[in-house]
């Protein structure tokens, strides 16, 4: 008789076989709206359940693949620095053994976690930043680290030209004038990913989704949501598009359970997450 | 004074004038996700007050037509095929009154009990079906009676080449593999209704909708909400258009109230099958 | 130390110097289906701080407008013309003091409370009325102050010619047949928005927004949602080509937070509120 | 085949034959904090039948009695005196007819309707009033038809000493200092309940619940829920002590469904009507 | 680096240390009202993170013990005697291994799975069973196999005299009289209890507790909620009690998740099986 | 015209005038379970207006006290240490200027912001201390400012024999040890409450109030329910009884509205609010 294990469906491989390794991050300390992101990586896991291994829209099947899934790092709340070296250290357990890092956030500022030590590896590498919001303040009420800062500390690591962002359509004045002149910001659409991706080529990508990049018609289950943002089938064309470059590690994170009543939101970060593991490792074939 | 009568909006009719009997059967018992959609019939005749008796899509009004509302069966829960036994009696009750019997679920399976009989008033009848799920399966875990297999048993009964599959977006690998070669499978989207429904021309037509084809942004009441699918502008469009055919039988289904906080499914699931009925009763005059 | 204060983001000018005045008429007492609509001005107030005084889409800011909000008037349950006079009451003042008032609901009643004070001053004014509903019954239950009535008791005071339907999808036959005579009625859309802006030229538009003009898949939080209607990319761009004419009172109507369980109605009406100020204040200069 | 007909569970006697006749007044248009209370009746009658019709409390059952279900009345929202008037008109013909009325509210205002018929049939009437407020102020911001003055109103008809009210534990000091001279009130608790039973004897008393008499532990879905109050047992007590007495009319009010997300307030409702019809039928045999 | 595993918090013992053997039955499909239990052992599970392993009731804690939890079975929706076969074969596994069987629900006919193998084993079982329903109908809607039908399918198994009910509440007229001759049945409270549980002495007992059996006060995330009923600190005191018995088997159902918004019906779930485990095995020392 | 602005009902005065000075801590960063209290303070406000100012408990009127709300602090969330060096700021002004502070959580660690302040001011100061958990861990996952060790950090500061602990029913083991040694702990319930403070004297009382406290039946709207615990009544009881002493300052924590659905638990933390206020403000004169 076996104990209860609960993964993301058709990630049942061996750490050892697995080519990537799904993990969780259940922070949200430094949310500034309505907290609970924290409650994403669980709920993704397990209402997975309720969509198949199967993708039409890829003709793929998770279960041709090795996927591991490490479950939820245990994480102090109260400390984003700490929260952040754990993160990284489970991160750089990963990577070196040669294994592609797949984080669930948990607010944005995760990424920060993860991201530090793909770039260790990965010197050279882009960033691909879908979300509602420019995450470009330098402080948040006097914290450096926050969600609200998040790509505004990978800028401090990477510098200018280097962050490809998309969809955004909230901030302050500051950011948006920050963006103008550090960042290659792509307001309110997806318009001109074709055009990035080709010429980023094949150095390598960090894939960030806050999912609250979706219209909230789509995702209302996150502590900000922002009217305006792409649709479902957007998002599945662009996973395509970022996917044909070469992706380093990815997270998606922003999913807020509890104000998803209709577990629709949580169903579509599922399938996100089903189509972002086939579109990376299909890639990599 | 009159007992307090509740019947869906502007369906006033007697039974013995009636042209179209709607009926409810409040089932979920093989639901394999969330269930509820049990609660979807009274729900849709309780909100229909919401909503106006004329269409202003079709310029026409249900009091203009003969609608008589007989209530939900009251069925057996844990036992399929008790409860699709007792949707088939009453069918065939309607259908040898000379009556078109328009079945609202509950969950998918109760298509096959009203199916069972259209079909053998019918034997060349043609299945048009929308719905997020293949519902190929041949058993659910052990179960032939499933939600997830109510179209292979209808293919049981009418085979190869009769079944016309829309919006769909998810099911197993299989089933996929079993459409392309058993039904005429039209993935995610509603591309080549027209031209199906052309080729039925005035071969008898039965309508089974499952409300998941709608996108979760406008229709997230129900137990498995997948992402992608319809718009209401394009059910409206799509009910014109089938309805132009010869329909013999129809069904809604699988809307689940207690999902829908908001109210706004139940209000599309009501206005989809006001549009039903005036579409239906207006091409029969 | 000061007192608490709650006022819409970004709107914190003394009385005497702003250019706009914002109050909340909190009244939903004929509302005939789900009501709720009392909260939504308070809401919309408390949710603002979760959105940012700047706007990219117009690339401008609240803070660097003259706004007061004067909070929500004490109105009245159960009595509907004494609710209207108080509306009349407050509007008179700000009116006179040659500011211009934006009245947040509040069930759509509330518009007439309000336009009956910027129609004595603008006696040549027009209405420009985005909704789901006609609103054009001449009494509804015998009431002839109900929110069902509203653009009807408009239409009383400026008669033909002179109100402007948006987006209309749901009423009774009557209303339709009453609006091809006595209205400018674009039914569904907001096709023809642009070419009645330039007909109206610089004479003064009183601008009523019922946010259930919007698709439900966007704005489900209201008490009678219609399934079709714009989206929110559609309503930004009405804003702005509304808002190039010459505005003299507004209102936006409808929020009903009880029914938004996820926040992102209150958030897409906070939105909404932030653009039409700045577009209204924009075009003043 | 019959029409979808919905009644209280237990309750499909003929008009006729009825020694009980039920109806719903839908109406919640005075309330001054959360509405939803017109969605009391039919919540009512849609819940019972997750109750029994058998009482193990009384070992009685009300397939025993005749008692007719007439439904809801159709009542114009925001107006108060036309919502009256037909309460009114129904319950004189249900007085008229040699037959018990039991209303179902709606907000409490509704109780003036029946009562004044009540009264003007039983003009020694007491009244045993159960809430959690003294809804005895003279006007609600102007509003002499509030839910906050129907008490008051009662005792504009029948004056001094025949009032008994129990439970309260919300008012202003005024309403309280009214009680002190003018009616029988009882704080907090039902204490000296059985005393004044048994000082009115024979004559008639007419019996208004507000359900948020009830602690709301017990029962949260009411729209001013008040902390301290009666358990369901104590209620249970308490209305057999009333219905030794010589009821002439009753109603139950304040139900607000929309507040009662897991159905337990709907439920403890249902309960207390059906010990209610029980009881007060049981003692007229 | 770990799979995810998620067991019911301090319940990590290996399968061949335990003394005790937690599985899930997550079916539902008989369920006659509000379905949903089928989710009621993945959020017992999944919450008990928000309880300490500790009890300071009986100062003792889990991490004393050996314990396995070996997770849901997967069961078949729709076919309620395969559903129960399934669980008298996990129960057959673990009674062999010479391990205490203890299920959590899942509705309430998972008991019959569970206790027919249990009276296998102890032919002379007692069954203490707590609940709000009397569970004594032959037979429901004509299923044999109900959720409101399976005491009467246990006492089938074991006949008159050994079948203990409390805290009943609620049934149909025909199943008090079956008690009144056929069990040992405490309507409405636990008097009786400790009585009972002398005179059973050393006999085997199978305690089965339908959460309802609390007051909705307590729990309201149940199918069909019941006013009355025991607090929390009388089920303590009760588990005490009847765990001073010789308990062969146990089991725990009908919390339904989805009714409770709040999480504090989970959260009482929770605690009632931490004290249950905890003082079977302390006694069992 | 004034702004809006919003205090908790009654407490109108001026700053110069008060006597006590309420504000709000929205903070909840470290809470490890289900976070939204921050949400607390400005729900509470906002709720006030469904209560009144007139106690009749206490036969007694806010409007008779001089009370000031200074709002919310903005606090930075992320940061425990930095939030509580805000709120120990406001606290030392509030003091310097000789007047009562009562603080409005947010998460319990609030506390730990304003006791060192009043710590500072009254040295030999106690703390009656109204909570379901120890809160007396010496740190969680590592940090020493979280919710879980509030009353921890408090006795580093005062040591042994001046907390006071009631209703305590969750924690660790080694909580329960430590409070054996080194504070008054009172399991379960108020059991000694009046001793306590008679035995306290005239010596100063910092009152701090976790609303988790009251049973889940009471107040189900807090991130971690425990069954078990006070009723409202013992509530009211228990504020008499402490406020005869000599309070210092106080604080009521721990209301998490998102999971109030019904608005039950934001009611009773109003009313547990407003007798606290009256019965420290009557004590002082």
């Amino acid at each position: 008789m076996t104990q209860n294990i609960e993964t993301f469906i058709g990630c049942d491989s061996s750490y050892d076989e697995a080519e990537l390794v799904l993990f969780g991050a259940p922070f949200d300390s430094t949310t500034s709206f309505r907290p609970g992101a924290r409650f994403g990586p669980s709920a993704i896991r397990h209402e997975s359940f309720g969509i198949e291994t199967y993708s039409p829209y890829q003709d793929d099947d998770l279960t041709d693949y090795k996927v591991f899934d490490s479950g939820d790092i245990e994480l102090c709340f109260g400390s984003a620095e700490s929260a952040l070296a754990d993160i990284s250290a489970r991160t750089a357990e990963i990577l070196s053994d040669g294994k592609l890092p797949l984080l669930i956030g948990g607010e944005h500022l995760v990424t920060l976690g993860i991201f530090r030590e793909v770039q260790k590896k990965h010197p050279d590498v882009h960033i691909i930043h879908f979300d509602a919001h420019c995450d470009l303040r330098d402080d948040y009420l006097g914290a450096k680290l926050s969600h609200a800062c998040v790509i505004r500390r990978c800028h401090d690591i990477i510098g200018d030209g280097r962050i490809h962002q998309f969809c955004i359509r909230s901030g302050e004045r500051e950011e948006f004038r920050f963006a103008e002149k550090h960042t290659d910001m792509h307001k309110f659409t997806l318009d001109g990913l074709a055009e990035t991706i080709a010429e980023i080529g094949d150095k390598p990508i960090y894939f960030t989704i806050d999912l609250d990049c979706l219209d909230p018609a789509y995702f209302c289950g996150t502590g900000t949501p922002e009217a305006g943002g792409i649709s479902f089938p957007q998002m599945l064309e662009a996973i395509q598009t970022v996917c044909s470059g070469n992706i380093v590690g990815a997270d998606i994170n922003e999913l807020a359970p509890m104000l998803d009543t209709s577990g629709a939101s949580t169903a579509i970060a599922c399938k996100t997450l089903r189509e972002l593991i086939l579109a990376i490792l299909k890639n990599k074939r």
